[in-house]
């Protein structure tokens, strides 16, 4: 089973990810985490030419992304999928759609080619989105001290980013659970575990 | 005016590019020569993950080579045309087709929309086609005793990557001179210098 969790910065992802893992594991699953970009074989490269090149062309980020993609899905996630494994995947295809796609302007089909040219199709069978209004996920980067190259944007970007994520949910409902993320941890957890008991049964 | 080079290794791309140059730069003209993969600002990290990954992801290895050309189009190519300079490029959009595309498998439509995106749909004003026979091919490039990665690869690959070139120079005649490159380097040398005229007037 192939899991993704997508939604922006500051939404919890990192953390319900390690909730959900933990129980899958409590139940003898064998799990692989790992995220996009940076945990392939050349992520360590790709994400420093991304990070650190401040006037990157945003085409050359965008494939520079899809490249990281393609070599994570080719050496680490179908590797595990093949062995039975569950991988939950931090980011994925519509990270890409969203930040490149639609906050840079490149375009959603182009972009989404891309990645389905990287990933050679492998689609995810449930994209967990976390979604979270705008102030108080801003609030919440603060807090948290983080702030990279693509945090600094305007709050006019981050609201793209997130419509673009909630257009890619309502076209495929079947494949995704839209979570308020909003709420205390505990629940949002519960409502992942449920959804995905749903999608193994 | 935008000149692409294109062919397989040992037809003598970059010394046909060296006497168009010289002859250009002896008019008074602005030449820049330039070459894919590696001559942007990203380019040496790229080449160096692309021919030290044995066993790259070809997706991976398609997607960095086009990370390459976006950056190579925005940064170097776009900006001197912008300034009215010539600008000759050593291998573009025809060779990742033929590599990537047909030697490689993934597709002549895929790879040409991925190189497409990269060059925000940049097109040269002529490709020169240097095509040779595959016999004699490989003899020039033993003996000048280049065998990296990819020229360790059977002859089969390298007939279909000729044949790639040749598909995509049929398609589009008006870009294209097709030259025999198995001729003497000045006889070569005058046809393209002759094409180029053309293009120009």
């Amino acid at each position: 089973m192939f899991i993704a969790f997508e939604g922006g910065d500051g939404v919890g992802k990192s953390t319900q990810l390690a909730l959900l893992a933990e129980q899958l594991r409590a139940r003898g699953d064998d799990v692989v985490v790992t995220r996009e970009p940076g945990d392939s074989r050349i992520g360590p490269q790709v994400r420093a030419l991304v990070l650190d090149g401040d006037d990157l062309d945003p085409r050359a980020e965008a494939l520079l992304f899809a490249a990281d993609r393609a070599d994570h899905v080719a050496s680490v996630v179908r590797p595990a999928l093949r062995r039975g494994a569950v991988v939950l995947v931090d980011r994925y295809v519509d990270s890409s759609v969203a930040y490149q796609g639609v906050g840079r302007g490149l375009g959603v089909d182009e972009v989404a080619t891309i990645s389905e040219f990287a990933t050679a199709g492998l689609q995810p069978d449930l994209t967990v989105l976390l979604d979270i209004d705008e102030p108080t996920r801003r609030a919440r980067v603060e807090r948290q001290g983080h702030a990279d190259r693509i945090e600094r944007e305007p709050g006019e970007l981050h609201e793209q980013v997130r419509r673009a994520f909630l257009a890619r949910a309502a076209a495929a409902p079947e494949r995704y659970l839209v979570v308020d993320a909003g709420r205390a941890e505990d629940v949002v957890a519960a409502e992942i575990a449920a959804a995905v008991d749903k999608v193994r049964s």
